[in-house]
């Protein structure tokens, strides 16, 4: 699939960021191309549309960004997974780790029907922490894990084992890098 | 336009949010409904079909979510301006006023196409300063700002009076709160 539209050229690598010696992919050139962008939801969207899912829970905030239009392509509600602090509502929260300490994301105590199957988006996956945490509220609420969706994945990072271990759903991704 | 679609019934009153004595408006409520979540955007699209504009530049976090969808629906590029030390690439910076002190948003560098008209989007207008630096921005990397869209206006703050004073744009929204 990554072949048909060369969906890496639209990637830039940013070396040293957020700190020296990481290469960041940067997703900014890829959402300035309309007809890519385009593509890479309805390659997505494809992938999952024979499945049954219920609604698309995004992380904050480069999730949100292909989270919506994923959402709208598949007619389903857009569930917001956010920072601490920042939905307004009742909530609950989950950890995860960073390198050094821990972060943790919210999610809206209704933002889940009982038994809707959840597709969760983000850009990347790295280590998985971050999805995990959405799992595990969303599991909370009432709600069964439909799938992992990302573009991006670093395959030097157990982010895919992890998330099929746990959670026994291969993750689905447009572009690996090892 | 509002009355069309009663996107008022699936904006939720919050009280005490962020603090006490605000009545913080929760868009959550309106992304978990497909239907008119869709005609949020055919509206707003709409309202924009005849005017040229080159791309949409979108305040995080919020602003991403119908940033995206306008940007598809318009066809354009979508440029995301996000809180300080989240971009990657080289950019700039500018900062904008808070209750008290000031916060600041940024864009890269390469982010504005020189002549482009760009609509801004966010989904709250209240003072117009978050808007006003992302503008501000547009024009020092060469752009022109389109026109400001928003889902909802707080009327008993300065914000569309300010961004018509400054800027000879009258913001657009669909809903407005007095």
């Amino acid at each position: 699939m990554v072949k048909d539209f060369q969906i890496q050229s639209y990637l830039r690598d940013v070396p040293d960021f957020p700190k020296p010696g990481i290469i960041f992919k940067d997703i900014t050139p890829l959402l300035a191309n309309p007809e890519i962008r385009r593509q890479v939801v309805d390659e997505i969207a494809g992938h999952y549309q024979n499945q049954q899912l219920d609604a698309i829970a995004a992380i904050e905030a480069r999730g949100f960004i292909f989270g919506t239009l994923l959402a709208d392509a598949l007619n389903v509600p857009f569930i917001p997974v956010r920072k601490s602090g920042k939905l307004p509502y009742h909530k609950i929260q989950e950890e995860y780790s960073l390198e050094y300490g821990t972060a943790s994301i919210e999610m809206h105590i209704d933002a889940i029907p009982v038994g809707a199957r959840v597709l969760i988006h983000d850009d990347l996956l790295a280590t998985g922490g971050t999805a995990s945490a959405a799992a595990n509220m969303i599991q909370r609420l009432g709600g069964l894990v439909g799938g992992f969706s990302f573009i991006i994945n670093l395959a030097f990072l157990p982010g895919a084992q992890n998330l099929e271990a746990r959670y026994g759903l291969k993750p689905h991704y447009l572009v690996s890098y090892s």
